[in-house]
């Protein structure tokens, strides 16, 4: 048993979907979600770059005394996970691995559709994760950079965004997908549409959703889960722009987001 | 006479925009843009960290000898232009005053419209701005976050581009303006979209465009113009991300686009 708070991190808004799953499947966990604002986004930065905002991040986290982490950001897990896991002396479970493992279980002989920004579409992550579990698996990919300013518009359901997405996705329908892995903590707002444009036959795997299941289980490994009926506090700190961020934050998590604290880092 | 060169900046690729008017007005002026790819968007962030991050560049740009600085970026101009100017031994010129001038040119009794990103706008600058010229001048303006990932998606004619606009500008159409400031960048790429849009009765005013013209006699008020006939050269350096700079960089400069020098500042 351990009361300590769960560390999450993102670089800036997005990891709140991640967050958002932890807060439903672990009610009784204390979360520290820390947004990387002032830097945002990471996808056009380098690997080198990233891994250093990253450990920045994990030491703040790991000040603030929690008991594991959870890279809600896909960028930041593609470059940095490995060097993360290294460094921490807790848990530290990333976004792309649980995502990836659940649409490779999905099985059959269709191809996995992976979508996400283009930093991390370039990084293949999702693909090779995915091929870890089944070598042979075929990964249809496609970055979808202006999901991201339709979801933060809050325009889910705009006949703008259902042309984007017929763009987008028309390819991965057209392959015959079976699954469709939402790489981008953005792009479960868009699920409705997503699912509409895909066809109720293709599986929609949530990477947050994903994830959060990954972490109640390594708590419970670790025997590291709060005690049964704990009451659960939520901090949240940015490193800029506090305003911004809970104005577009409630379209995330509603009114769990409570006011950030801003703590600069670089 | 003078053979150095104009220092042209902005948050990431936008200014190109600028340097593009400069190459095309002052063909005999040889430049160095620099693209803080590392740190884009400045939009989002502090007004401190903005100011803090244009110094920085102003300190290499000076570094390089150059005789004049263009802040490319509405966002740095909006919140740096001021400070830069008190500390830099040459000329500072920004990218919204000449927009504004050259709107409040336009006359008449139709209101003004001015577009840009969430941050310029809510800055304000371009109606502060317009109004030194025209005090009761109306002004309306529009954020319009969906261009940007537009125009680096290159769909400048896509019917999702259309949409968009046409929900972003419609309320501007309806208010009557005669003249739209196109306060941000990467917008002139959307030029002939935007002007179908809103009419040919209005005025698009390119802010890159007009502030070419600035430098253009401020250059030649201190005598400080490249001579007649000079070779003129272009370098190019970014903060990060070399690769995506000049993948997306053509769309904005053709192939005067040379590679870039990676110069980190952070």
């Amino acid at each position: 048993m351990n009361r300590s708070p769960i560390g999450i991190f993102d670089s800036g808004i997005g990891g709140l979907t991640v967050a958002r799953a932890i807060f439903e499947q672990l009610p009784g966990e204390s979360t520290i979600y820390f947004g990387d604002t002032a830097r945002v986004p990471y996808g056009p930065k380098s690997a080198e770059t990233v891994r250093r905002y990253s450990l920045e991040i994990l030491r703040w986290l790991l000040d603030q005394r929690v008991k594991a982490v959870v890279i809600a950001c896909n960028t930041s897990t593609a470059h940095a996970l490995e060097t993360l896991q290294a460094e921490s002396p807790v848990p530290v479970i990333g976004v792309i691995e649980p995502g990836a493992a659940a649409a490779a279980a999905v099985g059959g002989e269709r191809p996995i559709g992976v979508i996400g920004t283009a930093g991390t579409i370039a990084s293949g992550a999702y693909a090779k994760a995915i091929r870890r579990t089944v070598p042979d698996a075929r990964v249809e990919q496609r970055a979808c950079p202006l999901f991201v300013p339709l979801v933060e518009e809050g325009w889910f359901e705009h006949p703008a965004a259902d042309l984007i997405a017929r763009e987008y996705l028309g390819p991965l329908a057209a392959a015959g997908v079976g699954a469709l892995v939402l790489g981008c903590t953005h792009y479960p707002l868009l699920k409705p549409l997503l699912q509409r444009v895909m066809g109720p036959g293709v599986r929609l795997i949530d990477s947050g959703e994903e994830t959060a299941r990954v972490v109640a289980s390594a708590l419970r490994e670790r025997s590291l889960q709060a005690p049964e009926g704990a009451p659960a506090t939520h901090r949240f700190a940015v490193s800029d722009d506090e305003a911004r961020f809970r104005q577009v934050g409630v379209r995330f998590i509603g009114d769990r987001l409570a006011r950030a604290e801003v703590v600069p880092l670089a």
